[in-house]
């Protein structure tokens, strides 16, 4: 461990090297190193060629490959949303040029004189009011900024950058990318809890509160926007640029948020044909929506597939590239409301289902956004009960995030303090309390000697949650007439996804059992896909595809699903034919190793 | 004159019937009448079948022709703005459709729905925010309002009236028609200064005040807009309609104005090379302008010749059609601004003059805009000095309007009152007071007993307008190398120019000498150009051709304006050969008869 962080391989570990976690496993193939230890003795029996990088000693020259999922995830988020600075083709662009003054012989107006220079069709209004001066202060010297064939500024020929902004608009949370357009680079990155939560955690409640009458859908819109102006405050803040350098914002989000969004009706969307107000991508003005950027910003919506399934979904797919691989695939969206997408030779479809806050933090006891101070990786003894944990920023833990929420449900399993129905067993060991009516296992001393925990109702919670959208994935493939074992990939996107350790979605049955080699976390791919978005023109034309080509289906209509779905409450599964390596780590009290 | 009135022809009458104010001249074709009196011995000399009709008996079947120039030129206004019903082709159209309802099989969104039934392309962002509920409302029986291919609203099929708001945007005066566009009628005409004002006169003045910062800009803005808001509000209730039944607003006015109305930056337009922001025409949202419209209307602002030369030239050419004959003809708009424009064979030339406020009733003892209780006719007995007069709506005379400072100038120096150098003359008549400093002559004892009078500063601000607007013709009549003599016609335009008698414009040696069969008033083309905008896309075209076409001559960088000003001060001018009839008719002491 001690070599490959030196080397600058940053390898996942919780247990702080103790041999509990097992998440430094690596795959050695030639070198003399140490004997194995006896925290690797299960190990042995999957490959001989396995093993911790935390137990395992370099005696001479070796090499070890060490697969995607023992690595530091954080990292990948950056990797996956971007782009060859040769391939970058936003739909914003510069352009220096340098104007014909005007003359008596030549009284063209400004404005025809900028869009004939630049060979472009039309000006931004906000930007033909200040023309005049703008032009006479740079002294005809101008770097233009367009977007496609309308010019929205024009500045001095200073090389300033320009910027982009990426917001994925979750139900429960919501993430802002500030793009350097320029160079391609992510610069910031910032996130906050949807305004609009006071009014409800899932979509329903929300249409809900809406309806009563069209000021409160107007207060939903300003409660996003609110959200979206403070973290673009707090990015540009962070990149050291300003609002006004940032001419484009691209969203991804369920039909539901696009459409608060927009201020646009969603009376429809909420029971059956679940109409939405539009499903194709919209281009508004930033101040239309009252989005505080470049007063002459444009604005870019994905695509939405279906009342249900929107345009996270159609950026998922469009980081994940699955719809350009000739192979069947599975990408599982981990959030509110949890999405599935199927690609096989059928086609693809997509479905949402209500998987509620939990996974990301929210609506359970102790839940918290992946900020500093969230307990983001958990690992419990199976002898001891001892529990390693990480938090984010490696500070005192102030709450779990996600991705802490399944490991830490997957260690419960595990190590015995969880049945398979969710039911915490009656053990005599300290970790395991009474708050209020309920048992609680005590996961660390907080802030302020605070308890975080889980409680026996976040099981439930988290229960409903994993088996909402497993049962999804099954009855996609059930369709298709394919099985678990037909998948060549399964993607796992959502605004977490890039930090939960596919192991233990695995344990509790949350995604289906597979290869860790076959699983690929794409991270946050609806942000991502709202960065591709503003980093490629070619990217929109194939959103738009993405979204034209792929079906939706109405889960509920599906007579099976409410079966399906109870099976899929239990850990890992009622049949657990479909979990056999994660039904046997349980039973041999070992962490799944595949 | 009481059989044409009982016949339904208003002619003209000031006098009231005394054979003084010789407006009411008829040409009698054949037929047996009372001998000439008196008060006609001056028109045989020129004609022996002129006749007054006031002063002639019908004694047998006679044919008697009225000339335009001796009816009652009110009701041409709604005349010349007119397009036949079967001619009409608004951008803004209905459509009445009934869509599919959406399924479980028919998922398709709301906008999709709308436009795949219209066979439309774009929806507007406001209407789309509320396209759930309204065509949920309406039970998808919808009448859609289209502006060319983009859907503005969907109502229901209740065949209510659509609207269209043209106005003429004046430096001194705003004139706003409220059209019917199903009916191409105009359904009510409101005016009121520019809100402007307060910040000065002319469009310099205003300039300038702009130039001190942005602020002042956006204030001269809202000013201008709350004038147009005040005025779609009064025109609304005046017919009944709402303001949300107006979904296109055609806007003409001068550069500068245009400019204010739409918040750019002037500050180029006032010196060499007198470039403007913009010349094209512009399509913008009403509601980015803050005009208090439909939600959704569209705004259009009719294309610009150059900095001084505007949209209200564009409009009164494309009233006047001058642009569709060919023929030799001079168009003047008679305004703050005064516009000439000029047609020949080597092309169109147009060119703008300061004439100050002084012709629409601003900054004279007196002056008021033609609205009730303003003096709008005059005649003056040559022997008894007796003054006649009409007021707008018969009532007690508030001041004096633009038509009526004409012809009391007219009128005073055809009595004598006034000499050829303008001032007045030393008469020992009650009418000749001292106001202040100066000599005045009174009109009418008004409201309250205020008197309502010409100073002999009045007579000076008249002098110099007029001799901008004369000087103007001139020289580009001289530019083509033409002479009074070689036009066809003469279009006298603006927002008074209706109401003005062109002999008495003559007189004064404003407008060139020439018959009256050749003088054509279209009143304010400036307006009605903008309401044909409405009525007719392919009137927008054609303004697009006309603007394209019109060269715009700067007045100042001719060597001999400034003497060609001054020589055109003189009534009626410093060469007495230009304008030999009115020379002859002041020295006569009889009013000009052509």
């Amino acid at each position: 461990m001690t070599a490959l962080r030196e080397a600058g391989v940053n390898v996942e570990s919780v247990c702080g090297g103790h041999g509990v976690c097992k998440k430094c496993l690596v795959e050695v193939v030639s070198g003399e190193l140490s004997e194995p230890t006896l925290a690797e003795a299960e190990l042995e029996h999957i490959s001989k060629s396995l093993r911790l990088a935390c137990q395992t000693r370099v005696i001479g020259d070796a090499v070890v490959n060490v697969p995607q999922s023992s690595r530091q995830t954080r990292g990948k988020i950056l990797e996956w949303g971007r782009i060859d600075e040769s391939k970058l083709s936003p739909s914003i662009r510069l352009a220096n040029v340098e104007l014909e003054r005007p003359s008596l012989r030549d009284q063209r107006s400004d404005s025809e004189r900028l869009l004939h220079a630049l060979n472009a069709e039309a000006i931004d209004y906000f930007l033909l009011k200040r023309l005049p001066s703008k032009l006479r202060d740079i002294d005809w010297k101008a770097e233009a900024v367009l977007y496609d064939c309308e010019v929205l500024d024009v500045r001095p020929q200073e090389n300033r950058d320009v910027y982009g902004l990426a917001v994925d608009v979750g139900t429960t949370t919501v993430v802002a990318y500030l793009v350097n357009l320029k160079t391609g680079r992510i610069v910031a990155t910032k996130s906050d809890y949807n305004g609009q939560i006071v009014h409800g955690d899932d979509v329903i409640s929300r249409i809900n509160y809406a309806l009563k009458d069209y000021d409160k859908l107007v207060e939903l819109q300003s409660r996003i926007l609110a959200t979206i102006n403070k973290l673009v405050q707090e990015a540009v803040e962070g990149a050291g640029c300003s609002t006004s350098d940032v001419y484009e914002a691209s969203f991804a989000g369920n039909t539901v948020m696009m459409s608060f969004l927009c201020g646009a009706e969603t009376s429809a969307i909420a029971s059956a044909p679940y109409v939405p107000p539009f499903r194709s991508s919209l281009r508004l003005k930033a101040r239309d929506l009252g989005l505080k950027l470049n007063s002459s910003a444009v604005v870019y919506t994905l695509p939405l597939i279906s009342g249900y399934v929107g345009g996270d979904v159609v950026a998922d797919i469009l980081v994940s590239g699955m719809h350009k691989r000739d192979e069947n695939s599975l990408l599982i969206d981990l959030g509110t409301n949890g999405e599935v997408v199927l690609k096989s030779g059928n086609g693809t479809f997509a479905a949402s289902t209500a998987a509620g806050p939990a996974l990301e933090g929210a609506g359970l006891s102790n839940g918290m956004r992946g900020m500093e101070g969230a307990i983001e990786s958990v690992s419990i003894d199976t002898k001891t009960y001892e529990v390693y944990y990480r938090t984010i920023g490696d500070k005192e833990p102030r709450g779990i995030c996600g991705s802490g929420v399944v490991d830490s449900i997957a260690c419960m399993l595990i190590s015995g303090i969880l049945d398979s129905k969710g039911r915490m067993v009656d053990l005599n060991i300290p970790r395991l309390v009474r708050v209020g009516e309920e048992r609680a296992f005590v996961l660390a001393d907080g802030e302020g000697g605070r308890k975080v925990y889980i409680s026996q109702s976040d099981v439930r919670r988290f229960q409903l949650a994993k088996a909402a959208i497993f049962s999804a994935c099954l009855l996609l493939l059930r369709m298709a007439g394919l099985s678990v074992r037909d998948l060549s990939r399964v993607y796992i996107a959502g605004a977490f996804g890039n930090y939960i350790d596919p192991r233990s979605a695995m344990t509790v049955g949350m995604i289906p059992e597979l290869p860790s080699s076959k699983i690929v976390q794409i991270g946050n791919g609806s942000g991502y896909g709202a960065v591709m978005s503003l980093l490629s023109r070619e990217a929109k034309e194939e959103a738009e595809l993405v979204a034209r080509t792929t079906k939706a289906i109405d889960l509920n209509a599906i007579r099976e699903f409410q079966k399906e779905f109870i099976d899929a409450t239990v850990f890992p599964h009622k049949r657990i034919e479909l979990f056999p390596n994660a039904a046997r780590a349980i039973e041999e009290k070992t962490p799944l190793v595949l």
